[in-house]
């Protein structure tokens, strides 16, 4: 693109603003001014709260919809539940309360009055006292489960399959932007089921989507395994989790599905009767996934430039970007954009033609290629009088000049290779960065040097793995589903062992 | 439909249970039965707050869709802010502050800790007392505003098109379930612009989306206006509204779109630069609809049989169900449900097809009236046989045979004039209800026996509102756009008035 060329002196400019901490100067820096600059989301005036800017929120709503449809597929309705817990319901299931009473905000009163003493001030009027104080929802079993008590009587009730979609809040000393934040959207599965076999079904179903949606639409390859004891979600019998590697080596927790067994029933007293008129309490799962999967997506693809959006869900799929000198060209220039635009959107395409005047090309494909738009179409005259136009690819930067007859259609297919192509990327690095370990000092020396999933023996005490966490801040990620049963020494205490577990430091 | 006669017994059993109080011994609590028993919401353990059921929740969605599409088609982006309100930022703009102090939730704490004097029991964690106590956004200019002040520096950032669809809290004491819920989910657009100008014709555009998604999605008919003084969003200039009329008379505030001028760029020192570099206030909208638009949906068209939903937005717009006498007549009326589902479904429309063999057909009719399910087709042997089947309106109750050849544009058809049938109903009910008072006695007559909106004219003093709410309860719904000026005098005080304002009782 000579045209392009020129404005050279703005483009450094304008670069500067636009530039990253590189991974390898300091990942985590990386991550967090490339969140605030790639236009994902903002730190709030609210301690630990972000704000969702539009960019962030068009890319949660692309992956909602999708989760949403998969969910509704999978014969889950939705609905919407209180964001307040009583206090008396919140400490009902023992271990779930223990679980969550450290880290939730409480709502103690519901009026505000003028302050006497300044001006224009407001004090919380201590008249206004609630008798019972409200938990904000940290999670929804307990009221839900106090909800289900009013639906269920007979075995006729069941399945229940619902799913919300709500904001839920865990006071988190330490909080990072979509990784860990005080507030955060989500969405909860809570179903209730007449007999075990189909809760445990259930439970690993949703799991299933979970892996479908994460690995084909977020182009993120996960691990699907089961929980150990120590790392189970508070109130469950057992957590099924994906997890996820980022670039630096350390797992994610990308989302979970727990069976409950009949906790939270026996909790609420929720008991049905079956087709022989016998009682029983009714079997239980949940599972989520939240606005952390963000995180998940940019730690997983992004490099030094900016985001790398998988196609799929990207907000923006295709930028168009006019080259031109001189007014009298960019007509011929908007006819042909405007052509290439109306048979993108008649694929289905998500496409912008930027031409704005308030930036030069260089600015605009520096600012592109930070917000991770996976196809920039650069149009210059000269191209045009040729009829091609010059193709460039986020993931692999590649520049192609190809011809406009039929260009629709090899967008449309170069989209889907670039969805390929990511996931086949961070599929291998998946690979490459998981290594069995077979000895302690191997253990320690994977997890310093290499980080990644670390595949070794553990003796199956909740004592051998803390003791582990301790010295080496790695945890047991998960027990793979079908894990190959395999005979060995856990890596710490020479213990007989069944079978290998992943170990990773972790988000 | 010969076959479903004969389980009269059952019906009538099943019947008892789904009877409503009539609008006419109790509307209010004819409201209250159909809201629980058409399966839209039920109360909660939380006081004031509702869950909304699949069927409400379905609803919703079809209705926030249509109105999400209708915001980004004019332009909008979505974005999401806090829940919480720091109390030093809720109380900058003192109008909105005091307007809302009152009755909002308020955040004091974030931790709880075991009760030592009772077993399995938490309390609030006294030590984990916040700084600052956090107030539960009842809406959320502050929070945004406090946002925008870093969007914003020149008027090339402008204008700022921001929708948000949230929870928000208003601790009000008289709830109702979607009318008036402590808790409720919404939308709220609030944008940011150059000129005051453009402020007011964002204001006014979005008052006509929301009278357009009314009118032509709910089928409810609005009348355009905007609010006294007296009847003002807290700390808006001037307040836009579309007001519905009930069937009981009672009019209902449907969705308000406010000029706030710069009244949260002062309060939240929010400048811009304009293209001569001067610096100026931002000027601002915002506007909202809530879950309360269900509410108003009910009651304006529902009847003693229960709700009466507009096809454009019933979650199911069709539902069939088969009438037979021993099994062996089931796959055949299977086999033509599962062509006319089909059929239906390639053209769009929901349908269900309900062959559940837990309830007879009779118990299904009701249970579909009930829950305002457009049309209803049942399919009975003798029917099938002669190439017809029986297909039930709603809203009219009519019953009619047709003929099975070209059935799925038949209903197709049908829905849409079931859709401009029930506004044409609420329309005729809305004109032959609003009437010209003359006189203080004719206006409190008119109010007492007729109800309705009363068009009368009123000084224009915000004491003589207040004294004519006393006196009777009504208030000035609005001043309708492109009133008709037309001199008079004030029915109270027989002063001068240069037009006519609507009043009526209100929810």
């Amino acid at each position: 693109m000579p045209e392009s060329q020129n404005d050279t002196g703005k483009k450094n400019r304008t670069y500067m603003s636009k530039e990253l901490t590189t991974r390898a100067e300091n990942y985590s820096e990386w991550y967090n001014e490339l969140v605030v600059k790639g236009q994902l989301a903002d730190h709030s005036a609210v301690r630990g709260c972000m704000v969702i800017k539009p960019y962030g929120y068009a890319l949660w709503e692309n992956m909602r919809d999708q989760l949403d449809k998969m969910f509704k597929e999978t014969g889950h309705v939705n609905a919407y539940f209180p964001l307040f817990v009583p206090k008396s319901l919140f400490e009902a299931e023992e271990k779930n309360a223990e679980g969550f009473a450290k880290e939730c905000a409480i709502v103690t009163h519901y009026r505000l009055k003028t302050d006497s003493e300044n001006k224009g001030k407001l004090i919380v009027d201590p008249e206004a006292k609630l008798e019972e104080e409200l938990i904000i929802r940290p999670t929804s079993e307990a009221i839900i489960w106090n909800t289900y008590k009013g639906w269920i009587q007979s075995y006729r009730d069941l399945p229940l399959l619902i799913n919300q979609w709500a904001n839920v809040v865990r006071w988190e000393m330490r909080t990072r932007l979509f990784l860990r934040t005080a507030e955060f959207l989500w969405q909860e599965g809570h179903t209730a089921h007449a007999t075990k076999e189909e809760a445990i079904i259930e439970t690993k179903k949703m799991l299933d989507v979970y892996a479908a949606f994460v690995e084909e639409w977020m182009a993120v390859p996960v691990i699907k395994g089961v929980k150990t004891a120590n790392e189970r979600f508070a109130g469950a019998e057992d957590t099924y989790c994906i997890e996820a590697l980022m670039q630096d080596g350390k797992a994610l927790q990308a989302g979970t599905s727990h069976f409950l067994g009949q906790n939270f029933a026996k909790a609420f007293d929720v008991k049905f009767s079956d087709k022989e008129n016998k009682l029983d309490y009714v079997w239980a799962t949940s599972w989520g996934v939240s606005t952390r999967l963000i995180g998940a997506l940019i730690m997983a693809h992004s490099d030094d430039q900016g985001l790398v959006l998988p196609p799929r869900i990207a907000p923006l799929q295709v930028v168009l970007v006019p080259i031109y000198k001189g007014e009298e060209s960019k007509p011929v220039i908007d006819a042909k954009a405007n052509e290439i635009v109306a048979a993108l959107k008649s694929l289905g395409i998500r496409v912008k033609y930027d031409d704005s005047d308030n930036a030069r090309p260089g600015w605009k494909f520096a600012e592109y290629e930070l917000k991770g738009v996976p196809v920039r179409i650069a149009l210059g005259m000269r191209d045009l009088e040729n009829n091609v136009v010059e193709i460039a690819r986020r993931d692999t930067k590649e520049k192609k000049s190809i011809s406009l007859d039929g260009i629709a259609a090899y967008i449309e297919k170069l989209l889907e290779e670039i969805q390929q192509n990511i996931f086949s990327k961070a599929k291998a690095f998946q690979q490459d960065n998981t290594r069995e370990a077979n000895s302690w000092d191997e253990f320690v020396t994977l997890l310093d040097e290499k980080a990644g999933f670390v595949s070794a023996h553990w003796d199956g005490t909740s004592e051998t793995e803390e003791k582990i966490k301790q010295e080496t801040k790695a945890t047991i990620r998960c027990i793979p589903l079908n894990n190959a049963l395999e005979p060995g020494k856990c890596i710490l205490t020479g213990k007989p062992s069944s079978q290998r577990v992943l170990f990773a430091r972790a988000y």
